[in-house]
């Protein structure tokens, strides 16, 4: 069985994001939706409220797993028994942090590879981080993200 | 009436900033200057000092408005009865940053427009968190804002 | 009244460039879109095909006008009274050449100003060779250009 | 059962496309290395000369074919009934071109994929187009390419 | 007696800086590393830990100095009578931030020079927040820095 | 005696390249202006033609040598006993291409190092093939090359 895990902050899911998964899961038996507990950075949504909602946009996906992690990919993806790490890309900003990262975990872990996919075009220029910025302003974010995700923003950001 | 707003934190103007409204002051009726109280980060100047300094820096040209704005700025364009957002493009990152925010206020706001111009080349490099660094140590940055930002740096860190 | 020139070799006309257009003509009262006769390269199409397929393309916005032209842009434009190009923005590689010519054009004509639209995100991967090469493989273009260039495509290439 | 097909033109072949070769042949149960009959260039090597020097570079990895293709390359993944095709990425130049590729090709093709996998930066700075260079002016190529393939460009530049 | 100034936060100093002082080593016959007191930035080490932990990993070239420094660089590179700064390239976005660093400290000390060096690809992916990223999370850093660096990582970390 | 090899085509010599030939100067003892005679490209001036134009724009600098060289960079530098290739970067695009060029150079021949430096800005744009473009519609390019370079480019262009 052929199966990959796509990590993130997710932080939230966007509809680039689901926009990958399905596409992943089209190519592999399993996808798992690997969510990091600790991103380094202060987070809007805690890492129960981010896999609740990756769950909640990809609950009609059969074959996508979305569970929480803790310490290096790597280690995560060997437990696990996977041997591709997928990634999404947008932009070049996004290939050279990615192509840094691939880089040390191929050292790291040389039997791992990583993977890249893009998103469909009219995904291409949603970003985590500019969703929450339009929510934390009350815009408009439904183009963006799916209604639980509108919901939870809203809530958040009152 | 042809209008443009160009939004920005300015934390400080600089000259590559007054090198880009004058340019729009030549190709538009009126240019609206729209500084972000709220940046989302910890700003060096608040927003008023910020909007000061805009208006001190661009007092020569005429048709030229300075003001403060919060919340959406598609949202405030269209308070403003302005379609056409303008924005700097001076380095590749500056692209891509500007083409994912270009393309959700395209979504949000499908009858508004976003043009780009480039600054003269002289001024290609300058961005305002470079100036904040060098005069936090206390250099010279006389060449890259105008003597009153000079003055509110002296000021600001002693 | 503000007019704009649309320069390039179109060879052919893409969706693309058509959606620039037509956003140029909502900003400004007359769009010059400026056909290249004397590209460098060798073309697949003439500059009278060139410019009899834009036309059939735009035919539909009233306020542009499709004309051919030789030597340097900038006299041109200042021939036309024109104070504004506009060119698109795609990807990083286009901004890098559109920085250079719009830098040596500034430093000949220091009174024409050079602006930047970007596409519809769902016209950002056509490009005008990409089309040529698909239509010389005889593959369906009908997606990417009008139906008068997917005929005048079919006919080149048999 | 998996299969994927990574098209090119290998023009020659390098150590690089061998590196991605055998990261997919891991990956996949079938990797279909397709040679560009007609590239739109005039290329050093023959479509055939091109597909023995592949052939000679992969012949101890077991799941891998090397065919010529002539015509679209959706078309013949099609023909092929492949799902997925991989391209290298090695530099944000491959990137948007892949971008551009990758989405005309989605759209003639919307059931096909394509993923992109970076090769062992130790082979990030090998192109063909270097190699042929530097063969050209008998430099040492033998880093960079086969045995085979050093003798073929060897025959060739005299 | 040539000599260049190589400035740097070194929070860690990993195996590419390294490579990157012994590289300058060979060129000029002195090299002078200078570790930023203050960083503008929280570091996981203080400055003389990064002091002490850059020496630790260069001990074994002759003509390098490692200092640190406080204020504008232009203006500890005049108090060292060094007219040449050295900073290292890995990739794009690094080409542009240094790009503009380089633009401003040209127009504040147009007697300096600052010249770029690669590090060899092998080194090209590591990045000190990697580092940190990876030795937060508990991860095998041994091939991207010295042993020293290796224990430091292990005592902060834990 | 420090000296450095600076390879181009200089087809033809550009304000931007006497640029970095002067800084060059001013960092190494002897700096060897490479122009290649063999570009793989047909070229506007032949080499001879090249090596003149050079000459007539350096002849100011009294450390700066201008020769025609074949075969490979590497055995030439060799060849001169020179150890450091200098290279010019304006622009992400020319980093990548270097970046290749730098990196099968020190495979080839590790013992030789290259080193970047940027013109200064207001060369930033200015590129060999832009001005032949622009001189052979007639513009005038006497702000981007030295007189004799002006004259060359009137008798060739007519």
């Amino acid at each position: 069985m052929r199966s990959v895990v796509y990590p993130g902050s997710f932080d939230p899911v966007t509809n680039g994001h689901t926009d990958l998964i399905s596409r992943a899961a089209r190519l592999f038996d399993r996808v798992v939706v690997a969510v990091a507990q600790d991103t380094g950075k202060v987070t809007t949504f805690s890492s129960e409220e981010r896999v609740a909602l990756v769950r909640a946009s990809v609950e009609h996906i059969d074959n996508v797993e979305v569970v929480a992690f803790s310490g290096l990919l790597v280690e995560f993806a060997r437990m696990l028994q996977v041997r591709v790490i997928m990634r999404g890309l947008r932009a070049v900003s996004d290939f050279e942090y990615e192509f840094q990262l691939a880089g040390m975990n191929r050292r790291m872990a040389p039997d791992i590879e990583t993977l890249f996919l893009t998103p469909a075009e009219t995904y291409s220029y949603i970003s985590s981080s500019l969703v929450r910025e339009i929510a934390r302003l009350h815009g408009d974010v439904s183009a963006f993200v799916s209604p639980q995700v509108v919901a939870a923003l809203k809530e958040r950001f009152g």
